[in-house]
Order: structure tokens, then C-alpha cells, then sequence
């Protein structure tokens, strides 16, 4: 009877090897042999052929450790190689569109951001626009400054069908049924693999990777803009539902009493959080967007009343979301992306207040509530991140 | 370089494949060697031999298949065998307690029930009801009727601490902090382990695994007593949280301006949709339960304005949370246990009505909500399956 690994075909392994010890240095950003050794339950030796072919392939590179005064030679540590590999990263917001060549270890090595009005952009234009985005970036074939390129990453304020790459419905852009991937993937000029993902867990991927969810199995990840998104970590893994439609936590109905929504239902946690609700509340212009957001986080901390009233609301619809949120998921973290980022010292307080009356635990069980740690980049990098998921999942595809 | 299987210890990886073999089995209810070929990536002399092994553990039986009419030797399928081992399961409901063995197979074979009155029971006494049941239904050694016990499961309405088998809160019940599996364990009279679980999570466990969310990856369980509870599968795997305290989407806030709730909060979905709720806006006796219920259904299908506005209510509030959730998780299926279960007839109509207006894609993506298929035996299944899951990680263990 053959009840040992080499049921296993070789090859499988080998290659699951690889990607065990890959996923393992970049979740901890660097790792000691030994610590490989510890988490993989990898053989020492295994480990050291291992990292070798990694390095061989350029995805990592192992050198000397600074010394810790102790006896002997300084043990090496192994690093995820970021100058070798890359991928582009674009994401496609209401307001504007960002666009960059991101490194294996998360570094953005360029990017360019290009301002757009909130009026719905055709779809053709969009994809004109990123394609010029993506040139001025020097993009062209798919190697850059000795970078080799393994793909294209985009993240979209939108539904996406993560297996066709088709924006299925984004109600602040005004599309439906878009086939972006397929687009962008037809002028971009050389071949090159395409993923697209909703924002909200692009943005929850890049905290996990490298922000504020580094080391966090469950994480909560809400992202405030016109649209209120998120993303949804459990045991280490993103949940992305049965079509990947997962996280649209901003269509959650929080006022059975509220306004109609841009999705066709009414009172979602959106229309009473979002961008355009708080800015209304405040008294402001709802179309001047960012600029009127920080004016009016100003004139609240100067304690103009309407200011003050208005980041009250938005503490307290945003909290009874959260708590329900917490309640049904039990994070270790949440993480505020977006606007609710910076607002965060201005409505802190008020939301765990909030919140800690309405979880199940309440004040036994706090949950911390941050900002992201990544801020405006977040969406970039994560949206990298969706490039460089299949070469982690399988090193050999570089080879 | 040594990247081939042997990297990994003969034995991790020996019981490993037993494991994989034995829940592949589980999972499909039997299946022939070339499906556990197909399932595991394991070769078909490996197969072979692992059910061999499992066979002689007393887990897997094969035998040969009706013939299909085909030509050739009739070819053998593979069973979970469930003479053989079983385990001991315990539900403690508001209202009662029940108590089974229950086969590997997820057949219930002998089970005893207690109903009591919905005053809070102390936990003494609930401890001697409990051994009271275990005792009349023979449990006295780790061994019944031929059969090997693995370990006594229960299921309870509140919150538990999964790694040390406290009741951390069952507001319901008015218990705190309770050392239950250690209480239940020391009173038992022989050496068994003990596990306690949530009874959302232990119903959602019992439809994944042997009723309707049977190969169903994304379920959403959904089960209403006086309480509302439920259990979310991502993956095929219980969604626990940080500490097992995930599913408490009973107390996500739907109503800002809804009555307290016993958890401390207010305008939670159980204040709305609960059993109280429901006998409550009917007019009914709420102290009188099951029995108030079935006949407010009764009233209901024969028109009484006041039952069917009761009824009216709670497909409203239940859509607006089970919307919210379809768009938090994107689930395959949602199943609705408790007493949500047999209202579904009634209501079905207007909940998936509701539903359909508050999701994120409409009509374009129609979830199906269905009744449990266990009923009342689900808790008692799963509170066995609970026992059963280290055995099946493991099935050395009972070498």
C-alpha cells in the first residue's frame, strides 16, 4: 500500500512547493530559513532547494541578516525579490482613474493618476484614457525597465464577474455588462494576462498584503466614496461568493425608512454613509467631492454646528453598520479605506461608542477600528495584486 | 534538490490522505474509486489502499454497485459505515433539550426529548436534565450498541467560546460565562471529549453537510426560535470569526428605530422577525410557543386579517435582512430553518419578492431560499458532526 507523498504527482508537489514557500516569505515580507521551516512544515533541506529556485526564477533573493551580536555567522533571510518581476495596476474610481507598474514585494514603482468629472464616463473613452495612462508609463511590451511584466490588474468601482472579467453592473458609472478585461486586454498593444476586481476587495487585498491587515485571518474592510465598498477576509482568504459578488456590504438595507438607492433598492448603508449623503448633510456641493469633503472636515473641527452635525450622522450610520458587521463575521480588525480614512479622527469616538452599544459582546469584545495604512495607493496595489496571484499560486509560470 | 512529496513527513502526510478519502466520502454520501481519483488527485492504487485502511478503522464499507447494465464486473462504491462509530448529541434549545446518537453517517439513531418551560433554567439543573436524557437513552460507556463513541456534541442557543467549550452569553437562556463541556464532561461518568457549538452554526452544519446544502460551497443559514441565528458556509468551510462568535446575524441593526433587544442593543433582525416578534404582532400568547404558532398559521391560510398582517411583517423584515446578507456573502443558497422553515409556504411569495428589490443585481440574480430539509432532527445532526469533525481530520484517532 502507498500511502505516502508519492501518491502525489511529482510535479504537483513541486510546484506547491514552491508556491507555499513563495506565499509564505511575502505574507511575513521577509523570512529566516528556519522560520520557513516552522511554517511550511517543509524539510530544512527541502526548504533550502526550494528558496533556491525561487531565487533562480527572480522572485526572491537571500542574503545576510544585519547581526544580532550573537555567536556564529549571521543567518540569511530571505526577501521577496521586487526588481524582477511587475505588474501594471489601474482602478477606475468615480472621480478619476490611477494608473501604475507595481513591484512583487507591493512597491508602486510609477504611477499617474488622471482627474475625470463625476458625470458617467462612456466606456470607450475609459479605456482610451487607461491605454493613455498606461503608454505615459512607458508601458509598451511586456518588459519594463527590466521589469518582466506577468499582468494587468484593474480595480473598478463596480460588480465584476471575476471569471470573465466583465464589469456586470457599476450603478455610479453607469454601466452594465462591460467586457473591460477583454477591451483593455485588445489595445493594449502586446499580450498580457487581465484581471479585474471590485474595488472594495482589491482595496481589502492590498491591507492584508501590506497595509493595516498584515498577519490578520479575519478582516473587515469598508471603503467609503460615492459608493460604500468592501471586502471580506476570512481565515486568510478573500470571500468572494459564489460569482464573486461578495462584499457589497453598501447595499446592505441599514433605514427601512431611507431614500432610494442608485442600485434600485432604497436605504442601503450607502445612501446614508456615502459621499454624496455626508456632504448633503453637511450643507455642501455634493459634485465638489473631495475638495468640499476636507473644507467641511476643517469647518467641523472649528465647530461649525451644520459640520459637526452631519460627521455626527455619518458616525452613527456608520457604526450600526459596522456593529452588524462585526456581528456577523467576528474580524480581528476592521479597516476604514476611502474617505472614511481621514474622517476617522474627526467621528473615532463617536463610532466605537457606537458600535461597542450594539455588538453582541459590546465593551467585552473590542474590535479595533483603523484607518488604512496604505491610503490612496491601496487600490494600485491591490489591483497588482490580482496580477501577481496566479505566479504565486504557481512560481514555475515565469520560468 | 528534493521537491518531491517526501519533503513532507510520511505520516503527516498518511493521515492526510486518509482524511481526504474519508471527507470525500462524507461528502458525497458514497462514491466510486474513480471519483475519489478524480476528487482527491490521488492515484488509483493509493485509493485503494487508503479505503482499505479506512475499512479496517470501521469507517468506510465497499460494496459492489447495482449493476448499471453495463458490461463488466459491477464496480464497488465506497460508504461512510455508519455501524460502527457514533457520537453523542445534545441540543439545549429556550424551550427544551434534546439528546441522540447519532451514526457517522448522519443517521440519528435513538433520541430522547425534554421540553421545558421558557423561564430561564439554571445550569445545574440543565446539566442533570441533559445526563438525565444521555442516561435513559443507554449512554453509560464509550461504547453503545456496538458502536464506538467519539465524543458527545452540543448545540446551544448562544454564544461560545469554541476552544474552551464556554457559554459565553445565551441571553435567551440568561446564562454567562458557563463552563458547560467541562461541567457536562465531568458529569458524564466516563472519559469522552466534549464540544460545544452555537446552534446556528451546528444547523448550518447539519443542511451543509447531510441536508439542503449538500455540494452547496456558499450557504446561508438562516434559523428562527425566539432567537434568530444562523451559520455561513464560504468555501465549503464554517465561516467562525476571530473567536467562533461569527453568525450572530440575529443582532445585525435592520430597525434605527426598533425596541430594545435582550442583548442589549435595540432594533436588532430578532426583535423584528423573532418568534416574540411574530405571536406578538398576531395577537398571540407568546409564552405559548410552537403551539400559538401553528395556530396563527392556521389562522393565517384561513384569511384572519390579523395573522395574515403578522405574516405580511415578517416577510418583510426577514427579506430586508436576508437581501442584506445575500449581498454582504453572494451566497449559492439560503436555508431557513427553525420555525422559519414551515412559514416559508406562506410567506415564500412575498419574502422572495422582497428580497429580489434589495439585491445588488435584481432579478438577474435569483438566490434560492429554501426550508431545511432536516427540520428538527438538523441541530442533533450537527451537534454529532461537531464529535465528528477530529475524527474525520484524523482517523487514526480510533485505531
Amino acid at each position: 500500500m502507498n500511502t505516502t507523498g508519492t501518491a502525489w504527482r511529482p510535479q504537483t508537489v513541486r510546484r506547491a512547493n514552491l508556491s507555499t514557500v513563495l506565499a509564505a516569505v511575502r505574507d511575513r515580507g521577509q523570512a529566516s530559513r528556519s522560520e520557513l521551516v516552522s511554517a511550511t512544515g517543509l524539510t530544512r533541506s527541502a526548504i533550502g532547494g526550494l528558496v533556491a529556485e525561487l531565487d533562480e526564477l527572480g522572485l526572491v533573493r537571500e542574503h545576510g541578516a544585519a547581526s544580532d551580536g550573537s555567536p556564529g555567522r549571521p543567518s540569511q533571510v530571505v526577501h521577496v525579490d521586487g526588481r524582477r518581476v511587475g505588474a501594471v495596476a489601474v482602478e477606475i474610481a468615480v472621480d478619476g482613474i490611477g494608473a501604475a507598474i507595481v513591484g512583487l514585494d507591493g512597491t508602486v514603482i510609477h504611477s499617474r493618476r488622471l482627474m475625470r468629472s463625476r458625470e458617467t464616463v462612456p466606456v470607450e473613452q475609459t479605456v482610451r484614457d487607461v491605454i493613455g495612462l498606461l503608454r505615459a508609463l512607458g508601458v509598451e511590451s511586456p518588459t519594463i525597465g527590466g521589469r518582466r511584466l506577468v499582468g494587468l490588474g484593474v480595480a473598478i468601482a463596480g460588480l465584476v464577474d471575476d471569471a470573465t472579467n466583465v464589469v456586470v453592473r457599476a450603478p455610479n458609472l453607469g454601466w452594465t455588462d462591460v467586457g473591460l478585461g477583454e477591451a483593455l486586454g485588445a489595445q493594449l498593444g502586446f499580450e498580457l494576462p487581465v484581471f479585474v476586481a471590485n474595488d472594495g476587495d482589491v482595496g481589502a487585498l492590498a491591507e492584508v498584503r501590506f497595509g493595516a491587515g498584515v498577519g490578520i485571518g479575519e478582516m473587515l474592510y469598508v471603503s467609503g466614496e460615492v459608493g460604500v465598498g468592501g471586502g471580506l477576509f476570512v481565515g486568510g482568504r478573500r470571500v468572494a461568493g459564489r460569482s464573486g459578488f461578495a462584499g457589497e456590504i453598501g447595499h446592505m438595507p441599514i433605514n427601512p425608512d431611507g431614500r432610494p438607492c442608485r442600485c434600485g433598492s432604497s436605504g442601503c448603508w450607502e445612501t446614508e454613509t456615502g459621499e454624496l449623503a455626508l456632504l448633503a448633510r453637511g450643507g455642501r456641493d455634493s459634485d465638489a467631492g473631495i475638495h468640499a469633503l476636507a473644507e467641511m472636515i476643517e469647518a467641523a473641527e472649528r465647530g461649525e454646528p451644520r459640520a459637526v452635525a452631519a460627521f455626527a450622522d455619518e458616525a452613527r450610520w456608520l457604526g450600526l453598520g459596522i456593529a452588524g458587521l462585526i456581528n456577523i463575521f467576528d474580524p480581528e480588525l476592521v479597516v476604514l479605506g476611502g474617505f472614511f480614512g481621514p474622517i476617522l479622527p474627526l467621528i473615532g469616538e463617536q463610532l466605537r461608542r457606537e458600535v461597542e452599544a450594539r455588538v453582541f459582546l459590546g465593551a467585552a469584545r473590542t474590535v479595533p477600528i483603523v484607518a488604512s495604512r496604505l491610503g490612496a495607493d491601496g487600490g494600485l496595489i491591490g489591483a497588482a495584486e490580482l496580477a501577481f496571484e496566479p505566479l504565486v499560486e504557481n512560481p514555475l509560470m515565469v520560468r
